[in-house]
């Protein structure tokens, strides 16, 4: 599909089911609203699977796994081989985000787009490129190479929610993708670049010069197009965020809600929502990340984090918290009697 | 015991655990603290336990049940009979916070402490009086009334943790009890009654009026010393927030973590803090109420939330909804190689 194709197949959400999905929480036998934004999250999934009766079925963690060019311009303090380090102890379930998804009930899916080195098959093979180039010098990835990894990120949740998953989540592993992340969000928000980069993994102050130095030479050399979301992404990127914007668009394309994890896939959600407005409505935020952009990212979606607890981590961990807050919600959404059945008229707002 | 007896009794943190725990935290394969506050927690709880080996068994809700006198100045929108409707309920697994502690594993004991009228045997009986006084008349309880309410709470977290409760959620049901947290709050922060006074399940214009009104007079009649924590509660509070503050320091004395939930319950624990400051460290977060002075009072106890999602149901819903976050950082700590097993020294960060 091309992106103009994209487009047109986004459906916007289905009004009367959210509707009803309101009119359901309204009552339920305690204060209006007073489950926040766990009541608009459930909302929001009755209008993206068109259904008041929200069943969310399994839960996937898409942990797309790509290797940085930028790392050469010293930008990280950990060596590029810990993606691929990574994403095979995750195959394992060795990784915090698996060891997190087992208390959740979820799945997590390490999905190789682009690591460096050839991991080991229990990881997905979807190599688009071993890494991609530098974005301090030149642009990340080709046209076709950064279509490519939307599409990889597209079909796995087609293939997924087949598979009988009803909830996706954002995960990464990526050396050195903050610094591509700050330097998207920067072009696309208009934010200077001091105010969107952080220390990543725990950068030291003179990594986090070189960091931002790298950022701002990426951009004076690509000089991206700010109202061209594509190219942004392809020129200062990589293949992990690439994927992630595809799997928002996979997303609204299969009627799915896809939960963002922290700073690097809303950065990755931003260049998608640009790419394709409407599969916003297909995004619901978890927590918002200690990164100094995160916070940032998520107003510029138009989104509340429901986790404020100064997480970073990465791989998917933000958006597997946020799974059980979800979990109780729709507990109470299901089962709860309403008002009439356990004649407490009384306890709802009168004016 | 006296209050006198109660901080001689509570001990400080055990500092080796925290350090202990920390360091484990630090040899665990990811980002140094990338778990952000959840780390911390956990950190916390190997201090409030005494052990680097964080186990926390069962965990238990104990929802304080009562009801105050100060809703004759109709500073509520729903009849006081909710109060022990939703009690009752709660004992037959019928409430927002039994179906969300079914998913989060918990166990909610409702426990009339002052329900104006008899409620089901099903429900705790350890009621004080039936209902307190008018707040903006008179006293709402007589010190020995506040004392018992304070004792209930303790004895209670000694039974239940003597039953294998390992972690204590505040929780709360009482028609009328934002109106007693905000007096409580306006003299024991020096807040102005405007900022911390806020719509409750939902109180109309009108009544946001009344309630306000009805402070200033409860505070201009009954004219506590902040000074005096004790003759605030007794003065201001009503028997849940009393018994609440029990279950504080309950947790300090018998050195379990006490999880808080909304304002209401940081209402109560600023009391208990105030009454014993050394019980502030058994404290935990949980999520920041949608009340007005939700953060004011977490900033008064220098305590952080971990959830941000705009709850305002009370009940200990927002206690409840932030154990799987703890269970999942457990996960991690528990279970998650080091990076000396894992061969990815390099991860950490390096100056």
């Amino acid at each position: 599909m091309t992106l103009f194709e994209i487009r047109q197949a986004i459906q916007p959400l289905d009004a009367a089911a959210m509707e009803a999905s309101r009119k359901r929480w309204d009552a339920i036998a305690k204060p209006l609203h007073s489950l926040g934004l766990l009541e608009d999250a459930v909302v929001k999934i009755a209008g993206i699977t068109g259904n008041v009766d929200v069943s969310l079925g399994r839960s996937a963690v898409l942990m797309m796994c790509a290797d940085n060019g930028v790392v050469a311009e010293g930008v990280t303090q950990t060596g590029q081989d810990v993606t691929a380090i990574v994403a095979e102890n995750a195959a394992k379930g060795d990784s915090s985000v698996c060891r997190m998804a087992r208390v959740a009930g979820a799945d997590v899916f390490p999905v190789d787009v682009g690591v460096a080195r050839p991991v080991n098959p229990a990881v997905r093979q979807c190599n688009i490129r071993r890494g991609t180039r530098n974005i301090a010098v030149e642009p990340a990835m080709t046209e076709a190479e950064a279509m490519a990894a939307i599409e990889t990120g597209i079909e796995l949740v087609r293939e997924k929610k087949a598979e009988g998953y009803g909830l996706f989540a954002l995960g990464e592993m990526g050396i050195g993708n903050t610094t591509t992340a700050s330097a998207i969000t920067a072009v696309l928000t208009g934010a200077p670049i001091e105010t969107v980069t952080g220390r990543g993994a725990g950068l030291s102050d003179a990594g986090l010069r070189r960091k931002k130095d790298a950022i701002a030479r990426a951009i004076a050399v690509n000089h991206p197009d700010s109202n061209d979301a594509f190219s942004v992404l392809r020129c200062l990127g990589g293949l992990d965020i690439a994927a992630l914007a595809g799997v928002c668009l996979g997303g609204a394309l299969n009627r799915v809600p896809v939960l963002l994890d922290g700073f690097i896939s809303a950065a990755a959600a931003l260049a998608a929502v640009r790419m394709c407005p409407a599969c916003g409505a297909y995004l619901l935020a978890s927590h918002v990340s200690k990164e100094p952009a995160g916070m940032l990212v998520l107003n510029a979606l138009g989104l509340k984090p429901l986790i404020c607890a100064e997480m970073c981590l990465g791989e998917g961990t933000g958006a597997v918290a946020a799974m059980p807050l979800l979990a109780m919600a729709l507990a109470v959404y299901d089962e709860m009697r309403t008002f009439e059945e356990i004649d407490v008229a009384a306890y709802t707002p009168q004016s």
